[in-house]
């Protein structure tokens, strides 16, 4: 995904590099608003954070901000945003994260812990720069307008550097966070900014729950995998067999390749035959759909495992691994 | 206090009266944002409350704002909010609540039990809402546009009706509560407003911890109060001897009086004697500060010797009581 440019941009993670070198370490953070179901595209800031935590060995904090969701969305109970929240939480431990490297925790349950440092940034920040930074309107209700400060609170856990993944949507909060880091004592985070992964019915915009052929869900049975690609994923080929064969496939506009070539074909020998094969017309899309609707099916079925197997693994990213048990036992500096 | 006028507002205790009435009962609800030391003006809606409570055998709920008091000063630490949280509620206990009827709690250790309460407050609240109410401005942090809703939970912490003794500037709070209570499935909070004890210096105004001798402080000994009142305490008397036996003192001016006609002489009788002795010239100003100074000192006395019996109390307030314990072993409804 560094390699493919889903991660597009950075802010100082030649920083946190160079602290690693030097033996001062940093902490990754990222997080999620709870959501009735992830897709897949949800996955890949914590494909990239579980990866970077393998390699570095560093310490992972898991935001689940279920009371974000239900400030945001009028339609919406905190009952539900809380069972999603335990939903969710199984799909992020299917990732793979270190149980004792790793600490999940939804503000709801863990406010009273962060809530000293929460008001310290709070105090940091006024209404008109929240205002410009994440556009609140008078009619903003005042928990979305005190929001900000908790999801900038984890940047705060450890006295090192701090590394974001996450999507460039977030960015608002990061630049905020850098402004008053210094003032408050603390390391200005750093940051990795990944795109969004087309939906499906088109290469531009974003995959949306209100449509739901736009996205494939971890849930998606693979007879929906495979109807949904076939029957709706937008395609850079030509109308006919015989068209594509004479004009080859336009791969800028085309969803499967591009999913294919963002998340799910590692092997670039094997994505470069695949380009030069569709482009120029020697692979029609009915086979490059088949290739995405395989790779998806084998991704979700691994990944579905390793969900079931999350169940018996929520209370110890939650409480009792190592990590959990530290940031619960004494409050963050 | 009732009867000369300390209390001198409410709103719906008729309806909390015929709750009580009729076997549904009540609860009491007030608080405190801590400050470096209290002065006696501040014990006036406690008092009422212990007293209620007594009368009524109802449980009280006391919040300390030290998030808030931080939140409002620029020059404040949270270490010295607390510090005072914790020397504030001697004082408050020293007024003699029920301790297994009373929850004195402070926010900064108590918002992760009442976080969800506060989050569906905060809901309904909107920025232009509290800015209405509050006077926020764009420069207000957004600690302070989200505290409202902090303030509010504790009338929500029982399905029955919540009466609360406070001083007239925090009625904004409650009329926005009474605005909300509805919607999220509660009854409307009851008030009973206090005016405030005009400062020593003045009858106009309040008591300022910038204007040292303006206030009596709970921690002032004998020889501060003697100074302070003997020296600063505004009089409605005549200037001489000879004009006082002649045209007697404005008891409207009169400091002195005022304080021992609020807060200070409780037998009606007498406090009637003293307004005409006092009014015809017969009393000079110098009795009646000297009186002040004695019904001052002896009260100061008592609570000082309560507030040390405080100290082993304060546990049994805030976690072992039985209001407490059952404050903390569940999430308030």
């Amino acid at each position: 995904m560094l390699r493919r440019g889903v991660f597009f941009s950075h802010r100082d993670l030649d920083l946190i590099l160079d602290d690693w070198a030097s033996g001062g370490g940093f902490f990754l953070y990222t997080g999620r608003a709870p959501s009735l179901g992830m897709h897949i595209g949800h996955l890949i800031p914590f494909m990239l954070t579980k990866w970077v935590q393998e390699k570095f060995s560093v310490n992972v904090y898991i935001e689940i901000t279920d009371d974000e969701k239900f400030l945001r969305n009028p339609e919406y109970t905190l009952e539900e945003t809380r069972r999603w929240a335990y939903d969710n939480i199984l799909d992020i431990i299917a990732v793979g994260f270190n149980p004792d490297k790793t600490f999940i925790f939804q503000n709801t349950e863990y406010i009273g812990k962060m809530y000293s440092l929460v008001i310290k940034i709070a105090k940091k920040v006024n209404f008109s720069e929240a205002s410009a930074a994440f556009g609140l309107k008078p009619s903003s209700n005042i928990g979305t307008v005190f929001y900000p400060a908790i999801q900038l609170a984890p940047t705060f856990f450890e006295q090192r550097r701090c590394l974001i993944p996450a999507g460039i949507d977030q960015d608002p909060y990061w630049r905020l966070q850098r402004d008053i880091a210094g003032s408050l004592g603390y390391l200005k985070a750093a940051q990795i900014h990944s795109k969004f992964l087309p939906p499906l019915t088109g290469p531009e915009g974003k995959m949306s729950s209100s449509i739901p052929e736009s996205a494939v869900y971890l849930s998606d049975d693979p007879k929906t995998v495979e109807r949904k690609v076939m029957k709706h994923a937008f395609s850079g080929g030509q109308p006919t067999a015989d068209l594509q064969r004479k004009l080859g496939a336009n791969l800028e506009d085309d969803v499967p390749y591009q999913w294919l070539y963002y998340f799910l074909e590692e092997d670039d020998s094997k994505i470069k035959r695949l380009e030069e094969d569709y482009a120029s017309g020697r692979m029609l899309t009915g086979e490059v759909k088949q290739l995405l609707v395989e790779k998806l099916n084998s991704f979700l079925e691994k990944h579905r495992e390793r969900r079931e197997n999350a169940r018996e693994l929520v209370d110890v990213f939650k409480y009792d691994g190592a990590l959990a048990k530290r940031m619960w036992s004494s409050v963050p500096p």
